[in-house]
């Protein structure tokens, strides 16, 4: 399964994800990017790094379930390492805004999107003040822009309130387990029932 | 919500809708019929007894999720007690057979629908057969129908596995505890927002 964790600017989607990612069966999804690989940062592990060339080459057969610019380099979601995680069994676990959320989804259907959101929009607004990683123009301009994200919230799948972070991470594990439960997910099942009966 | 119990015939919908109701918020879905009161039920409690007339006209206007004959009584669901019950707050429990379920589900699309099934036909055939409330033709019948009827499955939302039955309710609880967190039904939570930010 492909889990979308999704949101505005501060609703906490990175410290959600890194408290459920320890939980057996997630495995993070990796991010092929053009710029430059820092020090302390592996391969295959923190980015998937590579040339321009080599961007446009996956991008254009369709291998990147979105992509975006910041700051002139190329960031996107290889669809290859999002499939071989999942037929290897994991759910991954994709950290994004919400239009790169909503691009996958269009290209993925089968993911399952979540939108977080702290309880008000004060609490957000405050979030975003007391991380003290913007100024006041971007914290204003990602204040704004939170508005018309949460007017994506009928596209979500699931609304995840991020008041206590310990129990936003338990909806998301409640979310996973009950999606398992889909019958599309579930055709395992499904020949096992035939298997028996065939074994009759 | 409305959430639909429902399966092949020694499935085990029954036992598993009994253990499911005593937990909070749950209310079990009534029936209209058209057949004899016994002494000992109590109209409103165990069904809505209707004359055909009455049951007709209820019919007519469209105030039917499903409706069906055995052995010449009229049975329904009627959709004004399940509003009710949803308005105030409550997750109505229908049990039901396949048909009815897909009927309720073309008239209420955002029911949910689960599916319930033992680990395998061959438990299916010993459920029907250890019960001893059927000749050996009608187990025949119903153990034939449960195989159409599991082809039915990628029509529902879930599929449990009523392997031990306090796993089956458990995955129950958690599919409607997952419900709870799709946006069509936290619109509360959004008004909380809009309201936070119209105080600020």
């Amino acid at each position: 399964m492909l889990l979308i964790i999704s949101g505005p600017s501060g609703s906490g989607k990175g410290t959600v994800t890194k408290k459920l990612l320890p939980s057996q069966g997630y495995a993070l999804s990796i991010s092929m990017t053009t710029r430059q690989k820092r020090p302390e940062e592996r391969n295959g592990t923190d980015y998937f790094f590579c040339t321009p060339e080599e961007f446009h080459t996956v991008r254009d057969a369709d291998g990147l379930l979105e992509h975006a610019t910041f700051s002139g380099n190329y960031y996107g979601t290889p669809v290859s390492y999002v499939n071989q995680q999942i037929n290897e069994g994991r759910t991954v676990v994709l950290e994004i805004d919400v239009i790169g959320a909503l691009q996958v989804k269009s290209k993925y259907p089968e993911a399952v999107l979540v939108f977080l959101m702290p309880p008000t929009f004060r609490e957000l607004r405050h979030r975003l003040e007391c991380r003290g990683t913007e100024d006041e123009d971007e914290i204003e301009r990602r204040f704004r822009r939170a508005w018309d994200e949460v007017a994506m919230l009928p596209k979500y799948d699931y609304l995840v309130i991020n008041d206590a972070i310990d129990q936003a991470v338990e909806d998301i594990n409640l979310i996973v387990s009950a999606e398992r439960l889909k019958p599309r997910r579930s055709s395992g099942k499904i020949n096992h029932f035939h298997d028996n009966i065939n074994g009759m």
